[in-house]
């Protein structure tokens, strides 16, 4: 059945309401009821949800789904957005969503109001000219990807399962492509570990130091050791792990003394043939086998001793290997754009990470190159032109009765 | 002829009255008003100078002389003290000068107020007992030997130098006893340089490096570079030359962000095999040596264009090659205490750096082992004996003629 009676959305309307609620991650500024709203219009039944953990702000999350049966196409996203960053380095109001030379401006637009809101139009379209789908429509859209990503997408999903709420699929909406639309869908992400180091050694002198115990040595050996061979070549589907070393600190403006304590903080990006438990191993034992100096330690001391490791994950390496679900998006992208994208599993970590354990995940969007920068935009034809795939992978879902 | 006339000095009641100034550095608290006026009693004529250099404070400072003819015995020190430190580790008030269990406690006691006391003293009764010398006594006292030494005896040397004011050797009241009074004279000290390399990169974020250049790697290797051999063994009047990386700071406490700039400091204490010029050469070779990375930045990389590194002398090793001056002192250390004192060159810099381009310079004086520590104190009974000792070398000095 076709359901005239209800509205197509504009999505670049759409896109000028949610980038005019300033929703500088973690403020939701009114952007949730814009989108609810809008989905509420179109029949989607939307489940508010504020979630809060002592030393992390309360964050409003949304999931949205039209119809009941499956299967479950789920749209995932992020309504909060990065600070302006330097402001006077705008030309225009971030958050007015101006239209100069069919560029739309604003905080958000890029990532990912503007894909929000291309999915939102598709669905009306759809509905429009199709009428409801064979299944199921769903949004998993939170206030909380830009931040610390503890009450978002993560709780939301338990939120999920603990109500037996599944989906079959899902397409998260970040902005895959770097120059043009068309250009790249994501596959899979690398992992991401970051890892502090503290030395611990004894303050002293410079005149004697004998009676001291520099750490900033043993500092250098250890993170030389780290940086001394790759961590793999990479594989068929991912660019080689890569290991940074972003901050070393020890803090003593005094050239005179020598301190008690040196740190380092690094961060890896790995794929798939490392896990976060296997590269806290690797690293553990690096650390162990450099740390100690021969010369003044003894046989027997132990390297545990002298240094503590700190380490957390933010994301382990996974692959939605290509198959069913990349091959519908890429014609979509195909049949609109008429370039191929690129099948890539390159770029930082996004909320896919996460999703990965309930369902096969991808990504698309518009293009990323202003994102989190001054001046951000879209281009308004990008816009009209995600729409319509978006679209498109819609009804190839429902076409194959989401056997993917 | 003798002076029955004048005052007999009591070295532990000027050691006291010193105490009871707070003349913590850059302060002077009345500390030379009070040594003025004893010098002045004896027949000195005292010449007070405060020197000023913009960024630094005001300090005052003291030249006293003893008679118009050569040859001139300088006497050396400070009367600037270094704070209290933990006030609540301190079982005394450290200015009230308390004597308990035949032990002088305060601030300054040991570093250096006792070993100015003590060679007031020693003059006193050099002069009651054999008379004004022949020859000239002279007391050069600064308030900045604990701080930024800008403002003292390097600017009484100058001021010196203008007036045609000679002396002909010099003896540095320092507490150079590491555990027991005789333990120890200095015939020279090491150099000591600092430098600051800075090394500049390109922010960037961890999931893009190739489009940043993290200059932490090149530290690394720099500072790897600098710590992989050992400057020299040493010489027979001193230790080997020793590096120490003192602080390496980045700054960043953002796991995913590249950083765009590393610092590293270091201190070098070295011996008479180098000079802070032929140093700094041995250092930028290094530095030039190891902070390119041949996989990145192409053949004809210039090595200054990532880094920047600026150095400070804060004095050239020297030494006062065994002979007539060291002797001299040795034969008194032994009179009075029984000991050998060993000839060293250890521990950090003094004034001695500044005076050894004058004329011969030595360093003798009272224990050091709690200098700069809560509960600083000397022994009354070392104070009497250091007294004797100043008073010997006096008497030994001018029985000479001074030819030293
Ligand atoms: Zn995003
Ligand atoms: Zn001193």
């Amino acid at each position: 059945m076709s359901n005239a009676a209800l509205p197509v959305i504009d999505p670049v309307a759409l896109t000028q309401s949610l980038i005019r609620c300033p929703s500088v991650t973690p403020a939701d500024a009114g952007a949730l009821d814009v989108l609810a709203q809008a989905l509420t219009g179109l029949g989607f039944v939307c489940h508010r949800m504020t979630f809060s953990e002592e030393g992390t702000p309360d964050i409003d999350n949304l999931y949205a789904r039209l119809g009941t049966q499956g299967p479950n196409f789920c749209f995932a996203g992020h309504t909060d957005v990065v600070p302006v960053g330097n402001a006077g380095g705008w030309t225009v109001d971030p958050f007015a969503a101006e239209i100069r030379d069919g560029k739309l401006y604003g905080r958000g637009t890029a990532d990912m109001k503007g894909g929000i809101a291309a999915f939102v139009a598709a669905v009306s379209r759809l509905m429009a000219e199709q009428g409801t789908p064979d299944g199921s429509i769903s949004l998993l859209i939170t206030g909380d990807e830009e931040g610390p990503s503890i009450n978002g997408t993560r709780k939301v999903l338990d939120w999920m399962a603990e109500r037996g709420e599944t989906i079959d699929v899902c397409l998260v909406g970040e902005p895959t492509n770097p120059r043009v639309l068309g250009d790249m869908i994501k596959i899979g992400r690398r992992g991401s570990i970051s890892g502090w180091i503290t030395v611990h050694g004894t303050q002293g002198h410079v005149a004697y130091p004998h009676l001291a115990n520099n750490p900033v040595p043993r500092l250098i050996r250890m993170v030389s050791a780290l940086l001394a061979e790759p961590l793999d070549l990479g594989n068929d589907f991912f660019q080689p792990s890569n290991l940074e070393v972003v901050s070393i600190d020890v803090g003593n403006p005094t050239t005179n003394i020598i301190p008690g304590e040196a740190r380092a903080l690094f961060n890896i990006r790995f794929n798939t043939l490392h896990t976060a438990a296997s590269l806290e191993a690797w690293i553990r034992a690096r650390l162990d086998a450099s740390v100690l100096d021969p010369a003044r330690d003894g046989a027997d001391a132990d390297p545990a001793a002298f240094y503590t490791l700190k380490m957390t994950e933010s994301g382990e390496a996974f692959l939605t290997e290509p198959g069913p679900f990349s091959t519908l998006l890429t014609k979509a992208v195909e049949a609109v754009t008429g370039r191929t994208p690129e099948l890539s599993t390159t770029g930082g970590t996004s909320d896919a990470r996460f999703i990965k354990n309930v369902c096969p995940v991808a990504e698309f969007g518009l293009v990323g190159q202003t994102m989190h920068k001054v001046n951000e935009h879209i281009a308004v034809e990008d816009l009209e032109n995600l729409t319509r795939i978006y679209q498109q992978i819609l009804t190839g879902y429902f076409a194959i009765g989401g056997r993917i």
